[in-house]
């Protein structure tokens, strides 16, 4: 029997991925960001289809990934991990800077950040995986530590939202325990 | 102007990928290990094209991940992330579970594995992106934390190889550091 709780030891960080423009733009909280080739250098990202993100990085075909600082504000998990575009624009009143490409960079509680043009899809079920191509990474914090996925879990006691990738429904987990006693 | 140093920001965990089966199989270390969907569970993994696990994973269909521990021994790194099992067999001596596909398993210095089915291979570039479906996750030691890519290069000063997806060259690191001067 599988134990998910093998699963929480796959690590990863936490990053906002954004799409749009100036006039509108989207972004969601992602676990799932990672580099797959060097030379050039190449990224992917993994979101729901249900994302309202998805719309905006097909439309654009470009992203950035904002990471994010170890004590992010909790708000911002609020923000951007448990609302949907669809009805607010997350975008408004944060600290955007706007890319190359044109596609929003959130900086608040973000130490560095990579901004990609999108040059394959893949579907891979309930999520696309979108694999772009650098065209600029900065530093904006050299002082600080990303946050991790188990930090978040382990310390800020956060929780995965059910698009994410890694989500868990807790009676698998249950499950688990019940079989192990 | 890229800095490359930004990508070093990306967290990623530390694994031994392993394929094969009980008469030949070989493994290799891998940071680039994901879950992309939930429903079902299936985790990416990033193989390059001159990597000699890759002719395992595409002949045998299947792959196990060993999650490796915080105080992993250097000889696993020298083994798996700088050799070719082209040259020796790689888990000879190796302390190695088969797993449901007969897929190798190492269990040394590793707190939890996962095995996968192989459903998807997509080709990008330098590198394949194999999706495998999640058919076994056990955890081995609760105690222990696992090693992250960020500790392995920052505390224990160790490189990535040239397959690697993360590798930089570091005339690439030291030209952003002319420049910033």
């Amino acid at each position: 029997m599988i134990n998910f709780k093998a699963l929480f030891e796959i690590t990863y960080g936490l990053y906002i991925v954004c799409s749009g423009d100036k006039r509108r733009g989207n972004g969601f909280i992602s676990n799932t960001v990672f580099q797959v080739t060097s030379e050039p250098a190449k990224f992917a990202v993994c979101c729901s289809k249900n994302n309202f993100t998805c719309e905006f990085i097909e439309k654009y075909a470009h992203f950035s990934v904002s990471v994010l600082v170890k004590n992010t504000e909790p708000e911002i998990f609020g923000r951007f991990g448990f609302k949907s575009g669809k009805d607010f624009n997350k975008l408004e009143g944060m600290n955007v800077k706007f890319g190359m490409t044109g596609t929003p960079i959130v900086l608040n509680d973000s130490l560095a950040y990579l901004e990609c043009n999108v040059v394959q899809k893949f579907d891979v079920g309930t999520h696309w995986l979108f694999v772009g191509e650098l065209i600029d990474a900065q530093i904006l914090d050299e002082t600080n530590e990303p946050l991790t996925y188990s930090y978040y879990r382990q310390i800020k006691k956060g929780i995965a939202p059910k698009n994410a990738p890694t989500y868990i429904d807790k009676s698998r987990l249950d499950r688990k325990m019940e079989s192990s006693k």
